[in-house]
């Protein structure tokens, strides 16, 4: 199985698809698409929504192009993974990802031999499509028989912001927003246990803590735990994010 | 085959996705999706959309998650209609589909016994994904032998409004609007039988009616029976919510 | 191989491929999406996405509706070009990709006796999709022996509008702009060749010349070559569009 996901929009995935198909014929495995739509050029939402994703999926191959360094001399990457494997730009998209995929083993890093491609302004079709094909039919055990590939040690990581956590009160930032308008926090959701059905304070401000939106009066805003463990400012049927006035990036305070 | 429908734009369905190959493996089915962009916890628009392209389908297991009440104490069905089984949120978003794709038998109704899921907000990955997976695994005809599926007689209906078809005249009202800016009515299409290359009143104003957009002019209004069957208020290159003042919900009176 | 392209956005395209998985039962093959936002009525900038996309792809049955003239008497047309064939409306959206995937050999055009389809609004589902199995059913290389075609002489061309290229200067136009905002001309990269590093004039006013975007600056204009070739106007980590106050149509000379 190859994933896809980029911020590409469209049609360009489709080329990426082609290629992929084109190299594998009768083998090509099944593709599905994580999302072309990820904030475009974004790399640190890009790599929030793929590390919750892409762990839900059996071992495959994830081809992952956030790339707003497409033609610069930054590397083309292969990522080891336990019994996946990440292909993509070496800008830290791949990391937060591979270290959830990776299940406590050490991840395994190697960088691609880029050879001329055709163009310098989609790598995705000429460089990370063609490699995500290669991976695939060799396999993601036996990395270390492409010759295209050699590992490496240095590479850019990502970390997402640490959250403060105290006495009564804790501070972080919004991560990114979804297409609900929930604005995910980097809060770890155990800050709200025992304050559910009652209230906390977000950036001086009372809001409701509940289990779901639901629970929420229609249009009436709440603060919830969603389905990636962090805290979320939210409005039941609304968008959190204008109710809240916040948007990725902005601080979030929460007492109690 | 497993269709999935949802309102939750991107990337959650990727999510519901992995779950289903990851549970079903090397037996994973074909996944094929239906729309991720229904209009936001709408249950009424996704319940027509679904009724208008779930029948074109061979027997297949349909995932439908357009669910506003998620996390509350409403329940997850699955619905057997004929080869056929749905399955999402007890709140009538099956229900119209599943009455054409049951093509006269009985619908059965099952609720699912949901023994804390991994979260109260997304339960599309982690009651609904696992549930469609499982009644693939067993097959539609064999649901009464899922220990964890319950015969129920008591579900959520949905109906659209019914239209008045008089004399000279039809009242109904806007059920959906298309991407295109066509406004889908429930009135019958067969009220304009006998206009074509003529004219009726829409809300008191004539407009001409024609066999398809192209056969008025470019940018003209029209009144035309769209591939639903139902009478649509549309422009040729245009949109016809724009030129007839109209949006879900609004009344819409033909006169002729 | 189905691959299916539209300007439908949603539902519409999974009401096609549910033909087509019914039509083909256990035999259907493997359906791939191109886009289906191309831009809504837009034959031209169809033709031109479809010529860039659709040669990446190994021998497929490709399926493309974008189709302002349905249910008029235009003609549905299957074009087979090499080891491909294109189904479609008779509007030239078919024919700058046929001309690709054909490499060098000629395009032979049949069209299909289309007989009382279900809709006058949806050719899609009712004609197109249809004709798209049958051909896969048949296979490219047996178009004469399905008896719904007719060889045709007569077709609707489409031709990209040809620049000029000068001593010192070039004019073209802006055929479309992409989802980053990338305006794509139809004046050849070799245009550039020699000024990399430097600059040329567009529509008067100077702009870098670069390899790629990340090489100007953050939020700077740039002039590039695309992935297809063709020079394109570009912010780096912007749109382009806006910078240069362009549009699909928009005139661009280049001088240097």
């Amino acid at each position: 199985m190859i994933t896809l996901a980029s911020d590409f929009g469209s049609p360009y995935p489709a080329a990426m698809k082609g290629v992929i198909l084109a190299r594998l014929g009768d083998d090509a495995p099944r593709l599905v698409d994580v999302a072309h739509d990820l904030p475009r050029q974004d790399v640190r939402a890009a790599a929030f929504w793929l590390r919750e994703v892409l762990p839900w999926f059996p071992p495959a191959v994830h081809l992952v192009v956030v790339d707003p360094g497409v033609g610069t001399d930054r590397a083309a990457l292969v990522v080891r993974a336990g019994d996946h494997a990440l292909v993509g730009p070496d800008n830290g998209v791949l990391v937060p990802a591979a270290r959830v995929l990776a299940r406590g083993s050490e991840v395994e890093v190697f960088e691609v031999a880029v050879d001329d491609p055709a163009s310098h302004t989609f790598h995705g079709r000429d460089v990370f499509a063609p490699t995500a094909a290669a991976v695939h039919e060799a396999g993601v055990g036996r990395l270390h028989d492409l010759t295209d590939l050699a590992p490496v040690e240095e590479y850019v990581d990502l970390a997402f912001p640490e959250p403060t956590v105290g006495d009564g009160e804790a501070s972080g930032e919004v991560l990114v927003v979804d297409g609900f308008g929930n604005a995910i926090t980097n809060l770890p959701g155990s800050v709200l246990d025992g304050h559910y059905g009652g209230s906390v304070e977000v950036n001086g401000a009372d809001a409701p803590v509940r289990r779901s939106y639901a629970m929420a009066d229609r249009g009436a805003r709440l603060v919830t735990v969603g389905s990636h463990g962090n805290v979320e400012l939210a409005v039941n049927r609304g968008r959190g994010d204008e109710a809240f006035g916040v948007e990725p990036g902005s601080a979030v305070r929460l007492g109690w």
